[in-house]
């Protein structure tokens, strides 16, 4: 797989910075202390990978600019508020290596400033569909909020020890980080005012497909990335004993001595010996190949969904990002 | 004063049952143990005040019926959304005499089945639009939970004791409780599909005054109240240190020596011979009658809002149910 890195890397810094300057206009708008705290995490920054897709699916359509740009950002604030409320549940303490609005503002403050950001979410939504002329971009953020809630409560019921299979699994990550990329692909097409039922499945297929490519390279990452790179502790995953895609790809081969994994797995006094252990295990058992190649997988479907579109600047943004999700180191 | 209240009564129970079954058939359809725990709070029943409104000011316009059902499921999800959420902030543990949804699922689970009931609420609102063929529906309803979301902000800040005006505390109120019956009025009034602002801006009022009336009668209820009637305990706000409207009013007296009441507000360990005193302090005051009159001049401005509309049943409908919201002891 080839594609233009820079190229990519260049448009969603100039796509994050856009978002960036909008979400710093709300906050300037409302000066009350819980626009304070709802705004402390957007404000923090981040890829805005969402509104990359929002944007250049609305381009690869002809949609309407501005509606684009308030449903970009309406699915960004939806992410943000999916964040705050998951770290209240999760209780991490630092995420995007700042604290987290509870540990910052308190648990109450935090439920409320999550709840203020699905607010705008709509708020924002309800503009682009009036912008556009537009009918279906707040029935699909509503749907998928619905699937990120499920998504979370799988992904809690899944931590708490159940046992846990490949399909399971691949449905919780839909559910709870693929299904907004899916729709932040949807309502990108919704912005052209008209509907194409054919077009809006294959963006939907496109966005589905590139969320999972994401979700499974962040994945991987998080037990064979460089920790110099990706900014996180050797083999975190492993000592969380968290059930990602390599660790379940792991745990289900059959007549495999598997001890090497479980003695560092969710063993959060596991030495730095038991790790580095456990992650050349699972290379061994060639788990790390696998991962990779259900990653591209994914990302090639997510290109394929694509094809029926004719050629364009947006079609190979959004071809690209599919690349880079996967080519990513950090 | 003077309306027919077992025709009110009647009315308010015919619209709870058809709330009651649609809520019923939409949990039905789905499940998922999320939706259990979403839908535990909702199945509960309550007096679907808010659906009240939203049905009869759309009849009010002759507005779309189906469209109304919708946005009045919409008003009543969003409206149990903000009491599962609440009930974790203000840790009660106890609403409708059943136990509340976080000590029922935990606390995780509870703040995911909030959010379900939040993405419900927006896609009957999206629906209600749909249907109607109206824009501004979803609009309202991400307002509202804007306002409910700093009104619950403000409670919980007037609770840890900061200085409280009466003023303050309408403001508070207004957000937290009459912006949703505001908001259910003016969305059964976009039930019609076409804006007529000055219909509009009626509506808007009657619900705004008609909610700081309802919650105003509560405020007195709660302390001057029968609690063979209410089902609460003898003063329950004044043990609780609730800085309600009566409280307030006492607290705004000057010169006065204020010792009968502060000595048992907010403390739990008083005597019931505390409280009595208190109470009967409290009405030596005029403080009952000043409560009243209050929760009766908001419901005069809003029957006298609906006086632009030519008389109809649904306009003695809503004029009645103000009328009720200040006669009601329960």
């Amino acid at each position: 797989m080839s594609y233009d890195e820079p190229r990519i890397i260049e448009e969603v810094n100039r796509i994050a910075k856009a978002i960036d300057r909008e979400i710093a206009r709300i906050e300037v708008s409302n000066r009350g202390s819980l626009y304070r705290a709802a705004f402390y995490l957007p404000k923090l920054g981040g890829k805005r990978m969402r509104p990359f897709v929002v944007l250049n699916s609305s381009h690869l359509v002809r949609g309407h600019e501005e509606a684009a740009f308030s449903a970009a950002l309406a699915v960004e604030l939806l992410h943000n508020f999916t964040l705050v409320h998951d770290d209240i549940m999760d209780r991490d303490e630092y995420r995007r290596n700042h604290k987290t609005t509870h540990v910052v503002y308190g648990e109450a403050t935090a439920i409320l400033a999550g709840d203020l950001l699905f607010s705008k979410a709509f708020e924002e939504a309800a503009k682009a569909e009036e912008l556009s002329g537009a009918r279906g971009i707040v029935k699909e953020l509503a749907l998928s909020s619905e699937k990120i809630a499920e998504g979370q409560f799988l992904d809690i019921s899944f931590e708490r020890g159940e046992k846990v299979s490949l399909d399971d699994y691949l449905e919780m990550i839909y559910l709870k980080t693929a299904a907004l990329y899916e729709t932040s692909a949807v309502v990108g097409g919704l912005t052209a005012g008209r509907y194409d039922q054919d077009r809006l499945r294959m963006l939907s297929e496109f966005g589905r497909n590139l969320g999972l490519a994401f979700q499974i390279r962040d994945d991987y990452l998080g037990v064979f990335g460089d920790s110099a790179i990706t900014g996180k502790p050797v083999g975190n995953d492993i000592l969380r004993g968290k059930k990602s895609a390599p660790i379940l790809l792991a745990l289900s081969k059959e007549n495999v001595d598997l001890s090497p994994l479980k003695r560092a797995l969710g063993n959060p006094r596991s030495t730095h010996d038991d790790v580095v252990q456990a992650i050349d295990f699972l290379r061994r058992l060639g788990v790390d190949t696998e991962c990779r190649r259900m990653a591209d997988e994914f990302a090639r479907r997510a290109v394929d969904s694509l094809s029926p579109f004719e050629d364009s600047d947006a079609k190979s943004l959004l071809s690209g990002l599919a690349y880079y999700a996967v080519a990513r180191d950090r």
